[in-house]
This record gives structure tokens, C-alpha cells and sequence, in this order.
């Protein structure tokens, strides 16, 4: 497909009205918001932004490897800011939380130092230290999500005192930080300043801020590196960097030249996004052109089947090339939801339905299971396999993930469509109506549906006037068979669907009814035959969601069980799961049974014994009780 | 069977007559012991102990976290001598290497403080902080092993300097640490004196010895914990143990109240192991016991089928029953020997075969695989699986394993055979000559084999005079036929055979030839249906000796093949193989291919073609060509 002129939907345009996205938007706004906040209290974090005090004892205190989390916490307060103006954009205004926002806003505006900058820890802590570690304190990265968390709040709010002081932090960093001779080439490790600085560009139009991100994606990876120079600086040997290599942080090349998909995952999708957001806004072909081959590399190679990514701890990230363990994947939520930004923006740049359909694996799947039904209990990594010793947590010592998840399920409006001059384009499936601006006039989109528990979706498109629009709906990789009816009237949805969208190309005076009607089967997955811990083993997904079985729904560890060729698997939606109810997969399947064993080896094969098999989301584990989980089954 | 009366053979009178032990055997006294000796000249380990210098700066830095191996550097110059004593014993003394361990021997002895003190990393670099801080820095572990290593070479030259140099130094540990008032209450979390003290007092007879090693299982665990005491005593707070738990170093709570297998695997067994001997030495009752407990929770729970153990890199250690992991696998070659010295030393307190079975697994598998072909490379972590990212090191940060496997093979002597007042018990089959006391006159016993090659075993017993002696051969677990003659008269071995060794109770007068045929077939073993790692796998053993599948076998990555339930599979001598050639299993199986694949998951099985299967024993593993392994084969 050409370039795309699709611009995602404004989150303070669409609004859920019921279902699967509106349920979990209100549950972060109505309890993940305001735990998040009473965590930020008891952990003290709110309390350092008391600049007017001397610093309190660390609640936590630093490690011996001094590599603070607490270094970054801006981070997390700009994310629960950015959390708590989405919810508000889709739930209404909250005086309470306005307060608490306001405060924080005056608490940074006292605190910032003449020169703007502004970082609560180096601040109060350690003055003298600031700007000297871009490698792995974070600084710009923790004033990104701040900007982020102040664009939407000013969005939500039409407030704009956090957004005055977070701008003259950032005119700071633009004066200090650039190639000319008066500044430093230096950029920070963890892309994420590239994002907020053209998420304000957006709101500001200050040719600065997108010339600043520009800066920063086009210096990473510039030899001899900021890194080398930057510890040397500080009198240290750069061989004794803890990781070892810059491909850590995505700076071993420039990022044009970078066709593999390396380091920390969280790191490689921020930046891989901001390079997608750049190629847009400056139509760099060869900015697009690496954003594509780091997406199908990634797609095709280092993703597990629910969206996570980056399987391993020890570099929060990637490893080989179909490296995929289950029992030890990291697959953190960040990185998932990482994954999901990067992949949104590809729509952006050409409009391929493979996009939405990562961000829709993302969503119901890798990173959704960081957050518990109950909306305030999280998990950073997510495994795929456990022997029951998994527990979602109410606090981390590095909770990046819980402030994360909470903005992107709040912000969850910016996936489901965009609109060009004479099109619209339908990407995610969920109750909502969403007004958008096409061609300069609007026209609303209106869908009701089921989703993901029932592939039919009815959609409106009502303008304000009668006229020709292109209405794109995605057909998602996973449909096998999708018909379509315009006013009741059959439509052959395969010739009109190209790149995984089928488009209808007509006048709409508003009251056209479209259906969509995608068969959602119980299928099994096979993972390629290069992902060794996969081998001989099976998922299974319905529609979009992935499934796991958890011992509690079994009776025993479901490890034990094997999945018969020619098992009969059905779907049911139980009303009782957490959540609002879910369609489970039940059927029969055999198990491993431990009678007739006495030692740990031996020649006779294990007895199997039929069992009942039960599936549920594996969004959904790890709620109701303690136990084992397995998504990969070994067949019998 | 009642208490046991039997009495390892000394390794002095035992040689190995060619076949399997005297190659390995050969090789570790011709290549691995002198490799190691030019490791220790190269990495500055001998020059530390040049007392009589300043030290020269570490050739590698301490870490920032503190926790220098090279604390413990005694312990492997201690391990590399007792190595090289052992080899003398096996293959005929040698004066350079005698040259440099006597010269080793003048420098601790010139270095020893004048109390006896001797620790060559505390008194060089750091004398102020000498015994304090037994929880961390084993100084009683590294002394341990330089007393094993004197005692070995006493043994084998009949030279004392190096054993009344560390008899001093013993000494001087004796009066330091024990219940009295004047002495401290502390014990080294890493056993290993307790070893050394056994093993000193079969030498010396000296009944301090045992004392001390007995003070020392005693005290472990005692509450409040030494370490504790002296955490606050260094002014650090127990809380911030980078362990957590002293279960870590099987210290949490008395030896006679554990009943799980806990912590780091190597520590753990090497308790065990000075457990069992002190139990036979001092008849105790409880100690016996709760080294069957453990040893039954052990080999029923958390064993590899290579008889590695410990699948942690986290504690180098045990983590959840049935937890074994195959690509993670940590599996130390040090704890696998540790496994075999403790399953060796039940046999003195009941015989029985399942000892001797875990000691031959080790001694084919776990523990072999530690060692290169070549005699000079080694494996510390000893995974089941990989996708090819595992190399042998030629040295290593933490060399223990290269010493120790050292030691271990050269001294392998010692687990063939065992007399008592009237009978030969022999464990493992091997070509030897053994020349035992039974009842304190001389018996030889004569094997003659092509094990683990080929399971028929000539044997003879010859004594001084005609007498009868019960000869005692284990018929090993994994036997599914065992037939016997005696001087050409078939026996039925059924009858005569109880707890894994068949008795044949006669007059000997030397001439008679006993030949024990063992069947080796190809078997598939299965996994107990608790361990996850291995369910629908299957893994390929002969005789003793467990297979696996090597990308360079297959010219694929073995990961991919499938085992079809009707595989024939059959033995094949190749003798081109590293190391004398071995056995190969050879057949025919299925391999996933990815001709017809596009991304990473899809709903169509997997094509599977027929493919040539071979498998080469485990222990030869990553000694031809860098490539991916597998242990554990799924089935088609």
C-alpha cells in the first residue's frame, strides 16, 4: 500500500460504551488509578517531590550495584499522570485527582532548578551527579514520561501549569544536548524522550520539539559513542559497562542501519516507535524502511504467540533469534506494550492489517495479563508456563510496569481506528462511537459487538452530511471467514480486501447498518520448527485470545496434560470468571497419571488417563487461586 | 541389608587395566594435570603464594558485589595436587611434578602464620579479616582440600612436608573454632573440612581429627546461627545475607532434622557425603537416617537423568521438587561429583545397588561431561539442551569444576570395589586389578570387560590361599537380563541377587572365571509425569550411558526431530569418535521441517520428515563442532 495519511483517532473523541474495553477502562480508572496513587504515597515518591525539605531515609534503599530504580521514578509519576487523564478523557473529570495532579505540578514547579531541570532524585539527592550518566540513569527518559503524562493531562484537563514547567525542563535539555560545538552529543539509553518530545510536538507544534527527537533517533548509535566518552568523564573504564554492549540500549549503530532486533525489549520498541513516529512526520524512507525490517523480524521470529516479547532476565530483552522458553519468558508488560505503540504507528506509514493485528494480540493477550482482574495487582514478567510459583504483586521494586499498563488500557481508544481525507479505517473491534475528523468535516463511526467472546461487529458510519467514504474494516489474521452484509445486503468481502483490510467504497448517509461477521474457532497453534521449547506442543486460541490452563480449573498440574489429535474442543462463555465472564475451551484430553510410578526415569511409558480440559484467557491467570499454568500443550 | 562392613579399596591397590578408565585416567595424568598446572602459573595463582613478596595485582579484579573467587584459590591448588597424587597412584610417580608440589609445599609452609593460620588470599591480601566471615569466604572449605590434596600425596610419595604443613594449620582451626568457652561457635557454610577430617584421620588416626569433622555436622544449622553472630560482629546486618537463607549452605537448621534436599548442590552434597562417613565411623543411628532420607528425596525428585543435579543458576542449587529444566539446566559438574562421593559412602553404612547405580550415572554422564575429549576443557553447568551457544572453557573465573573433575576421574579407583572380613563387593565394572584385604588376608580381584561398551564381565577372585569369600556383583539397575556362569556352569543369578547385588558364595582357589553378561539395549526412558521439562520427551540410554542428538550428527538442529514410538534403534561402535570411540545409537526418526512455513504460528501441523536419527553419548557433548544438543527427544 502507499503512504498513509491515517491518523489515529483523538482518545478524547471515542468513548466505549460497554463491553470488554469499557469494563477494563473503568476498572483502571475507578481502582487501578487511585491504588497506583496510594502506592505512590506509602512508598514515599510523592514525598520527594518536597523540594522544600530536606529528603526523607529511602524507603528502599539503593542497592549495592547502585543501579537505583528509584533514579527513574519521575518516570512512573509522569505515567500514573498520563494514566489519570486518560481515564478522565474517557470517563469525565475527577476534581479529587485534579487536586492530587495539581500539587504534584506545584511540587515540580518549586522544585525545578533555575536552568529547568527537573528530576526529583538528582535534585535532592545528588546535585552534583546530574547529566552524567545518560547510559543508566535515565534522566531524559524519566522527563519523557513526565512530558507525556503533562500533554495528557492538559488534554483532559485544558490545565496547563505541569505542562509550563516539564516545557522549560525540556527547552533545558534541548540547550544542553545537540551537535553543535556549545553542546553535548549525548542521548539517553532508554529511548523515550524521542516519544514525548512529537507527542508535544502534537500539542505545540514547535518545530523544536520534533527537531529534538529528530536529534536524538539520529545520534544514537553515532561511534565513537556519548557512552565511551561520557564514562571516561566520569573516571571510569567504559569496558566495565555492566551489559557489556550499547546493543543494550539499541546505540551499537545508527538506527538506520540496525536489521536485528536486540538488547532490552522495552528499550527497542520505544525507540523502534519513535523512528516510526519520525518517518512519518519527515517522510524518511530509510527511517520507514528499518521500521519495517525490525517489525517483520520481530513478528516472525521473537514473538511469543501472546504477544510478549524479550525472553530473557538477564537483559530484560532479546536473545537468539527464535529463542522462545516458556517457564523463564520475561516477556515483560512494558515490552508488550511497547510492541503495541511501535506497531500502531506502522499504520502511519503504510496500512497493513498485520499491524493491528500485533496490537490486537497485545492487547487481549501480552500485555493485558499484566493486570489483575481485581485492577490493582500486576506482573512485570509473564511467563507461559509455571509451576505454581508465579504471584501478581502489589508493588515492585521497579513498578514501571503497573504505571504502564494502566495508561495503556486507559488510552486504549488511540488503537480502534483513523481516519484520512476520505476514509476511515476500523482496526479494532469494541463497542465504542468515536467522532472523527475526515477530510476536515466529521463523521462518526458507531460500533456494538461482542468482541472478543463473538466475532460479529455492527458498524455506522453517520456523517454529517451524506458522502463517499472509504470504510476500511480489518480482517484480522487470525479469521478463517469473514462475511459481510451492507443494509442486509450480501457482500463478497474477499476481492474487495487487500493488506488484511476489506474496504467498502460508498456514499453513507448514516443509517447503512455493516455487518462483520468473523467465525471465531477454537483453533490450535504450532509454533515454527525452530522454537525448540515449543516442539511437539500446541496453544490454543479463540478469535484473538490466546488460552493457558490453570490447575485450578483442572484439578491437577496441567502440565501433565497431552492434547489428543482429534480431541473436540468447544467454546463456552462462563459468566463466573473474573472480569465480567469469558469464553472458556472445554473438552477432553489425557494426562499424565503417577500410580504406577515409583522412581523419577524409567522404560515404560507413562500411563495417560482421559481428564476434562479447561481453558481459560490467559489474560485470566494467575486471579483465582495458586497453581501451575500451561499455554503450550504437548500433544498425546 | 544390615550394616555394612565394607571398606572402599585403597586407591593405591587398584589399577585399571586398560579399557574406558585407564584412557580417561591416562589422559587426565598426561593432559588435564598439567594443563591445570600451567592455568595456575598463568593466572598469578602460584605466585600468590609467594609469601615472601608483595602481591602482585589480581590478574582478575574483584567484583564490585565483593564476592571474589578467588578467596578460595587454596581450594583448587588443594584439588589440583590431590589430583595429581592420585594419578601418581594410578599411573607411577613423577619427579617434576613432585618438584613443583614441593615447592608449593615450602611456600605455605614459609608463608604460615605463626599460630597456623593458612590462607594464602587472607594472609597476603587481607590478614585483618581473617576468620570472620565463615559464611562467605571459605577458609575451612579451601583448607579442606589442601588437606585432601596432602593427603593424597603422602599417599602416593610418601613426602610429609605439605601434611605437616596443613596439619598445623588444622590444628590451629581445632583450637579455634568448638563449643568450649574460649573457642567460637562457627563451622564454613561450604562443607568440605568435614571431608578432609575424615579423610585425615584414616591417615593419621589422630582422634582430633574426627572430632572436629563430628563438632562441625554438629554445629551446622545450630539456632542462633553463627552466621548471624558474626554478621553483626562485622557490623553488617544478618537481613542482608545475599542468600536469604541459610538453607542456602544447608544451614537452617540441624543435619539430623533435614529431610529436603536444600540450597547449593555442591555444599549440600559434600555435607551429605562427610554425613554418611561420620555416620559409619561413630555408628550413628539418626546421621544413617537422614542420609537415606535425603538421598531417597534426592534421587526420586530432583535428579537429572544424567545424574546431574542442582537445575539453579540462582543458588547454583535445588529449587522445587521435580523442577529440571533442560536448556537452563545448571547441573555443576562440581555437585554431580559430590552426588557420586555421597551415593559412594552409603555403601558403608548398607549396601545397596542403587548407590552404585547413581555412582555409575555420574561417573558416565554428569560428572564426564565436565571434561573435554581433549583432557583440557571443561564444563562448569552441564544443560541437557541448547541451541548451540555452549562452548567448553579452557579456564574459567571459577575453575572449581576443572580441578575437581580432575581429582574425581583420576581417583575413580576408589568406587570399583569394596572387602569386608569375608566378602568382595564390586560396583563398578571395569578392566582393574585390585588387590584387597579381606578379613586381612589378600584377595585380587581380576576384571576384564569392554564396559560400558559391552555388558559381558569376566571376573576372578584370587586369594593367597583357597578360601571362601561372598563375591558381591551389583547387577545394575538399568539391567533387564543379567546371566551368570561361574568356571562355564550356567547360574541363575535371580535367586542369589538382593538389593541390587548378586551374591555367589564359595570356595575360590583363583582359576575360576565368573562372567557376568549384562544386556545392553537401547531404551527410552520417560520422565515421572511431574517433571514438566520432559513431558511427551523421551531420552535414548544404553548400559549406563545416556545419549543425546548433536546438530553435528544430524546436520540439523536436533531440537527439531521427533521420535516415533516404532523407531528402531539400534547400537553402533564408532570408533572414530573422541576419546577411543564409543557406542552411537543409530535409526531412523522425523524432523519438523519449515520448507511450507511463512511466520512464527499457524494453525497447520507442522510437516514432519523422515530423517537418519543419530545420538552420541551425552558425556562426549561439544568436543567436535559447535552446534545445538538435545537430551530429551518429543515424540512424533
Amino acid at each position: 500500500m502507499p503512504p498513509s495519511n491515517l491518523r489515529p483517532v483523538d482518545p478524547a473523541r471515542i468513548r466505549f460504551t460497554g463491553g470488554f474495553w469499557a469494563d477494563r477502562i473503568g476498572l483502571v480508572r475507578d481502582v487501578t488509578v487511585p491504588a497506583l496513587l496510594r502506592r505512590l504515597d506509602e512508598e514515599g515518591w510523592l514525598e520527594t517531590l518536597a523540594f522544600d525539605r530536606a529528603p526523607a531515609p529511602l524507603v528502599r534503599p539503593v542497592q549495592a550495584s547502585g543501579l537505583s530504580m528509584q533514579h527513574f521514578f519521575d518516570s512512573d509519576i509522569g505515567k500514573w499522570i498520563e494514566a489519570a487523564s486518560l481515564a478522565m478523557l474517557a470517563g469525565g473529570r475527577d476534581g479529587r485527582l485534579e487536586e492530587r495532579i495539581d500539587a504534584i505540578a506545584e511540587r515540580y514547579a518549586a522544585g525545578q532548578m533555575p536552568d529547568g531541570y527537573l528530576n526529583s532524585w538528582f535534585i535532592r539527592r545528588e546535585p552534583g551527579r546530574r547529566w552524567t550518566n545518560l547510559r543508566d540513569w535515565h534522566e531524559m527518559y524519566s522527563l519523557g514520561h513526565l512530558v507525556e503524562g503533562a500533554v495528557a493531562y492538559t488534554r483532559a484537563t485544558g490545565k496547563r501549569r505541569l505542562l509550563e514547567v516539564v516545557s522549560r525542563a525540556v527547552d533545558h535539555a534541548i540547550a544542553t544536548f545537540g551537535p553543535l560545538p556549545s553542546q553535548r552529543r549525548g542521548y539517553d539509553a532508554h529511548a523515550e524522550m524521542e516519544l514525548a518530545m512529537v507527542r508535544l510536538h502534537d500539542l505545540t507544534g514547535d518545530p523544536r520539539h520534533l527537531a529534538f527527537a529528530r536529534y536524538l533517533v539520529d545520534e544514537r548509535g553515532r561511534m565513537p559513542s556519548y557512552f565511551d566518552e561520557e564514562a571516561r568523564a566520569r573516571g571510569q573504564d567504559p569496558a566495565d559497562y555492566h551489559y557489556k554492549t550499547y546493543a543494550y540500549s539499541q546505540a551499537h549503530k545508527p538506527v538506520r542501519e540496525q536489521a536485528e532486533v536486540v538488547g532490552h525489549a522495552v528499550r527497542a520498541t520505544y525507540l523502534y516507535a519513535a523512528m516510526a513516529d519520525l518517518a512519518r512526520a519527515d517522510g524518511d524512507a530509510a527511517l520507514a524502511a528499518a521500521c519495517g525490517r525490525l517489525f517483520d523480524r520481530l513478528v516472525s521470529r521473537q514473538l511469543y504467540v501472546t504477544g510478549g516479547i524479550g525472553p530473557s532476565a538477564d537483559n530484560e530483552g532479546f536473545t537468539r533469534e527464535y529463542d522462545l522458553p516458556n517457564a523463564t519468558a520475561y516477556a515483560e508488560t512494558c515490552a508488550a506494550i511497547g510492541l503495541g505503540l511501535f506497531a500502531h504507528r506502522l499504520d502511519s506509514l503504510a496500512l497493513h492489517g498485520r499491524h493491528a493485528d500485533i496490537v490486537e494480540t497485545v492487547l487481549f493477550n501480552g500485555a493485558l495479563a499484566g493486570l489483575s482482574a481485581d485492577g490493582e495487582h500486576f506482573f512485570y514478567d509473564n511467563v507461559l508456563e509455571s509451576a505454581g510459583q508465579h504471584r501478581r504483586w502489589r508493588w515492585h521494586y521497579c513498578p514501571c510496569c503497573a504505571t504502564n499498563i494502566a495508561r495503556f488500557m486507559a488510552g486504549a481508544g488511540q488503537f480502534v481506528c483513523s481516519a484520512g481525507s476520505d476514509t476511515v479505517a476500523v482496526h479494532q473491534y469494541a463497542s465504542c462511537e468515536a467522532d472523527l475528523d475526515v477530510g476536515g468535516r466529521p463523521v462518526r463511526l458507531v460500533q456494538a459487538t461482542d468482541y472478543p467472546w463473538d466475532g460479529t461487529v455492527r458498524l455506522r458510519l453517520v456523517p454529517d452530511t451524506p458522502r463517499r467514504v472509504a470504510l476500511l474494516l480489518r480482517v484480522p489474521g487470525w479469521s478463517r471467514s469473514a462475511t459481510l452484509t451492507v443494509d442486509g445486503q450480501a457482500v463478497d468481502a474477499g476481492p474487495l480486501t487487500q493488506d488484511g483490510y476489506c474496504r467498502i467504497d460508498r456514499h453513507w448517509s448514516g443509517g447503512e447498518e455493516v455487518v462483520l461477521r468473523l467465525a471465531m474457532l477454537v483453533e490450535r497453534l504450532h509454533a515454527h520448527p525452530a522454537v525448540a521449547a515449543d516442539a511437539g506442543r500446541q496453544a490454543l486460541r479463540r478469535g484473538p485470545v490466546v488460552y493457558c490452563v490453570e490447575e485450578c480449573d483442572v484439578g491437577m498440574d496441567p502440565r501433565r496434560i497431552r492434547l489428543p489429535a482429534d480431541a473436540a474442543l468447544g467454546p463456552r462463555f462462563d459468566p463466573d470468571l473474573p472480569g465480567g465472564g469469558a469464553v472458556v475451551v472445554e473438552g477432553t484430553a489425557l494426562a499424565a497419571v503417577d500410580e504406577d510410578w515409583s522412581g523419577l526415569y524409567r522404560t515404560e511409558p507413562t500411563r495417560l488417563a482421559t481428564c476434562a480440559l479447561r481453558a481459560v484467557p490467559y489474560y485470566l491467570w494467575a486471579n483465582r487461586a495458586e497453581g501451575a499454568m500451561a499455554v503450550w500443550l504437548p500433544q498425546a
